[in-house]
């Protein structure tokens, strides 16, 4: 264990003994044997980087536009569920880091605070160019479209008043994954905790599953969605070119290849494994945005070599959290920020456009001489 | 070693406890060096799952229908010898436990319980629809066609009077396969236990080995088995597409691939590798049945996307009824159903007969970028 | 540590008790990171027989026909050096089992016993059907060339003249392997122990090691050694397709597919993954001798699946011996010839000729599903 | 930890002992999770030897002629840094070892005795037949192009000047790598030593990390170099075909495959896997040289195998000169030396000229049968 981390694996174990054991595990599981949540990290190791040399990279630009909105770096962070539980900053915590490095955060529908507070977070930090305008490019909300449909619009309504500037729709859950150790080990929000966006105030996981509608499709809900709202949809969990196409044909203004961080059906393939064959099918129409496993600058590299515009992280914001609040978010970003400029340094990257698939290669073809 | 048993996997150490040291060393047991048993289980995690998202996956059927039956799930259980040795509910606890979930069971012909008696067991089952029809479709009875071919018509007999509703003959045990773990510490039958088919009782498994005859071929005994029943006859044992092709034109109702849970010949291939060639040569002219390292619902839904129409688990049924008899196996059997369903909803699958190839890639095609 | 071995596996750590360390170490290195040597046996585990059933399998014969001789089994005995380091029995002990089972034994040059003694004690079998035969089928000689022909010309005349059968030429050592155990602990024979078929006996390996010729070749010396005997040739050591087409060129009887067990070159490919291209090559015109690594009876059925007549073991004679002189090599090879039978029984191959490349796949084939 | 190494592995545990915990940490390090430093070493053991037999190997010729000399063998020293950290015999005990024995060193330009010094020591071998020529042949300088043209050119024009017979300009370290053991324990150079090349003495690696210029490219830079002195120029640090066809055009002398040993972008293909496709775009225009994860005379055969001219070793000369300063160099030149001469004299090359791509397989092709 170390105490001065200088990347993010060096977060693990530093949050592990911070959280309370029950977090942690609600945190690190994955779904049945964890295969696809070790696989997502692993599967970046069988790429490799082809770096080019002896191009002038005195000047590198992380910025990537998207929406409309000049990101600082692709790199953004992933929903996760209920963050006071790392931290008393909680998701404002992360908003407020998020925003003062312009980068982005998908906010849960899962939240400890409410989207409205999270938003005013953003807005409070000092020098933030979107303080009072319409729309706050660094905060986008995620939506589970739960059965009562009423209270899924009324979110969107809310989000979308608040200021978040594009909508995560999560289409991987509709029936939560089977989490051995949290079978084990039921989670309980602590009492002195709420799910913030909901008034009633359900206090159970089983309690959100049954919430969300199993029946939700790409005939009915996207139409429905895009007639309830003007902000960009992005659908997340796609991991088929099947799907990728259907999306396009939806109309959806993005696609969020994930497997939910391997927390729903173990066994699928990782997201990096998968993007391939989505950017293919996808052929640019519209960005794609990745997240699982990312850990390192190099790992966003590939994902960008791969087809992704975007690239995020789920776990390693809430270890980061745990870690130091805010400040703990701002170091783990800039872990990455780093790390990715000096991956484009390295490899003779100066823009983000300039990362295709040319700089990538399989281990297996290297391992055929 | 878990109290509360989440998963299949939970149930082994368990076991392990709850039994005689030299039961669970027959039982978990697999020839020479176990690399096809542990191949078995190993080569599952080899292969991937294509989830599809946004169908509406409210109503999930798993039912599936064969030799003119509607099982409630595509799970069985295959036919494992001396099950009082686990449980005092011994065979006839399965049965219960199989009865009662329609679902289907193979009695081996190594029973320590006689087969009239197990099928009065599952007749007993409270509500079972079948109480006193002719035929038991939840009860399938395995055959080694001992070289004394007249004690193997009786036994076919006796199965056919007492109600079982198919006849599985297992070709893959000419001789035994070479056990060590069981040659270091040779296995006795207790002297309380009885091989129950058997009028006079062979107390050693060297006296089965013996009574099996390796002649056994296709153009003899297929026909003759055919002459004498009318039930399906199920040929257990298949790895390769030519034998396939052969059962097929030997006019068998159903193809079992299995390697007898890695404990015949080591380092054939693990059943679900064999399963692809066999599917192919098959194209569909008879169902296939798959046993042998399933654990998990993902297995079963690999194994039907890959061609199989039913699929068995041989070792968990053991385990399960050592952790707590009929109880014990019907938890288990619960969760391969509730995985299987699950991975159909979060896979995008709402029947059965949706499970198509399409669902499935190998990791070695991710491999390749 | 087992006291009552079942297989070859087994005899690996009573060997070790029971001689001496240097012993040990001079018998079980092989050449610098030992790769190659782990690979000889790691190898057999990437290839899957396939198993054919419901043939009459109740007569299985293990008899093959080499050098107009008819061996019991497809199994043999590799060269290796200086026996009684492992047991008072020494090479007399190997030859009397070999003999007895009408197996076949390779003396290597460097014996602890002449080899005239050896050959003596394999007709002292009691019934040996070739107590007073010219040729003694069971026995061959293996050759190093000499620098000094005359001494090499000689050793080849003593063998012809006692009745060996078959020449063995091994061509991989034109210079000792670098062995790292022996080099930090320098192997001596013992001083009761002679380099019996040498008059003035060198007592070292270094000696030994500059006695071999360096610039033995293909154009002057096989046609040489074609003029002074008119036993069988077995060229031992090849490894490429190049130089098998080379040595039926050159006129050699057999050819023998070997890496000296992994102690010459560390890195060339395991001798089973040699065997497919050397079978392409060869096309039948000599037979083809396969050894390391080989330890099962699945082993010598893929070796011969692949191309290979008949199938030798080095280090577990050695092994065998170690453990219980001529008795233990009798066990070592029953496991063997029994796991064959087996084998043969549970893949349906009735005769050694029936084993042919349909019996055989890699294990990447079945990763492609 | 042995005492008496007969291989170049058993000098890193001795050198571990000898040096202090941050040379230590500074040497061994390599980039964020060293996967690329790890493949360095692993991927040579994924690469097979094909021996040819039977070819008179009792001459066996190491010589390679690079830049109108011949070199006694195709093993060189990769510049590294500050050697006095290891051995007070420092670079010039390295450059006696190597011009002793007719190889070639690379010296860094960061190192603790000026270059001149270093010339001097390797005319003041014994015999050596330089000693008074214009030219060095044993000795090469590695340039880094500092923001500073100015101090740039002053050391190409004095290395030219000291005699230094080949300029290696390194191109792949725009920026240093991230080495997290570095940074987690920052190195500083022990007061007693200089970075002996430059006049004002920069104390830390941040100091020359922001001298390199990340500004320096293809079109720029080389021209100037060729403008400003008439030595051969290696560009060292190519991984790509790309770059080597640019270098070709560029009209440099030879190309250094390299990845800095694992220490600049990590997950970049390891040397030898990048080496082929560097080999096919270069059709023999220029030599190439490749360092990176050479331990043993194999690895040198493989990459003469694959293309490679020149191959030279990074780490193993500063273990070598830690456990035993100039001799111990020497004795680790004398390892790959005769494990080269060995492997040559197994597989059937006499000469260097004679190790082809036919020699070579990979594993992957073995596995396919
Ligand atoms: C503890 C936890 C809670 C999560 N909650 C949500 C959620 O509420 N909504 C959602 O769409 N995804 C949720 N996810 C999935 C993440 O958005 C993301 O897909 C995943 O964490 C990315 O993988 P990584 O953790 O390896 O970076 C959650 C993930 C974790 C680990
Ligand atoms: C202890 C044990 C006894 C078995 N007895 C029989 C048997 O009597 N007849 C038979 O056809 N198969 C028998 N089998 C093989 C099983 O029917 C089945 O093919 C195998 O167990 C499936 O693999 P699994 O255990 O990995 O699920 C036995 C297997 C085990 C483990
Ligand atoms: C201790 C030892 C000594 C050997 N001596 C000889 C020998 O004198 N002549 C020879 O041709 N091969 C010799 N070999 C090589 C063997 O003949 C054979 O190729 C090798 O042992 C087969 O591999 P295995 O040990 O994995 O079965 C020796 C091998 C060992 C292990
Ligand atoms: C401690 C250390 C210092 C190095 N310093 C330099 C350097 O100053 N200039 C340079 O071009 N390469 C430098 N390298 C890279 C080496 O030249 C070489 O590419 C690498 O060490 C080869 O890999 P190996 O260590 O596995 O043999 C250094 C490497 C190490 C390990």
């Amino acid at each position: 264990i170390v105490d001065n981390p200088v990347c993010i694996k060096d977060l693990e174990p530093i949050a592990k003994r911070k959280i309370s054991s029950s977090a942690w595990s609600y945190y690190s599981t994955g779904a049945m044997d964890e295969e696809t949540m070790r696989n997502n990290v692993d599967s970046f190791s069988r790429i490799r980087i082809r770096p080019r040399v002896l191009r002038d990279v005195s000047n590198i630009d992380t910025t990537v536009t998207l929406f409309g909105h000049t990101y600082a770096s692709p790199v953004g962070i992933s929903p996760t569920a209920m963050m006071k539980l790392c931290h008393a900053d909680g998701e404002a915590g992360v908003a407020r880091a998020v925003a003062g490095l312009n980068q982005a955060q998908t906010l849960s529908t899962f939240t400890t605070m409410s989207l409205e507070d999270v938003a005013k977070a953003a807005r409070s930090v000092p020098d933030y160019p979107f303080k009072s305008a319409a729309r706050i490019p660094n905060l986008w909300f995620q939506l589970y479209i739960v059965e009562d449909r009423h209270k899924a619009e009324q979110l969107v309504r809310r989000a979308d008043a608040a200021g978040y500037s594009a909508l995560v729709v999560t289409v991987d859950t509709p029936q939560l994954g089977r989490r051995l150790h949290t079978i084990r080990e039921p989670f309980k929000l602590p009492t002195d905790m709420t799910h913030a966006n909901f008034e009633g105030n359900s206090d159970s996981l089983a309690a959100i599953n049954t919430a969300v509608d199993a029946s939700v499709n790409w005939n009915r809900d996207i139409s429905w969605l895009r007639s309830i709202t003007k902000l960009p949809i992005i659908v997340k969990g796609i991991l088929t070119a099947e799907d990728a196409e259907l999306a396009v044909q939806a109309g959806v203004d993005a696609i969020g290849v994930s497997n939910h961080g391997g927390r729903q059906l173990d066994s699928v393939p990782s997201s990096i494994e998968a993007l391939p064959e989505i950017a293919r099918a996808v052929k640019g129409r519209v960005p794609i945005i990745l997240d699982g496993g990312v850990r390192k600058g190099t790992d966003v590299f590939k994902a960008l070599a791969l087809g992704a515009t975007y690239v995020c992280v789920g776990r390693p914001s809430l270890y980061a959290l745990a870690y130091d609040g805010e400040e703990g978010v701002r170091k783990m970003l800039g872990f990455l920020n780093e790390e990715l400029r000096l991956a484009m340094t390295l490899a003779g990257a100066t823009k983000v456009k300039d990362i295709n698939r040319n700089f990538i290669r399989a281990e297996t073809e290297y391992s055929r001489l």
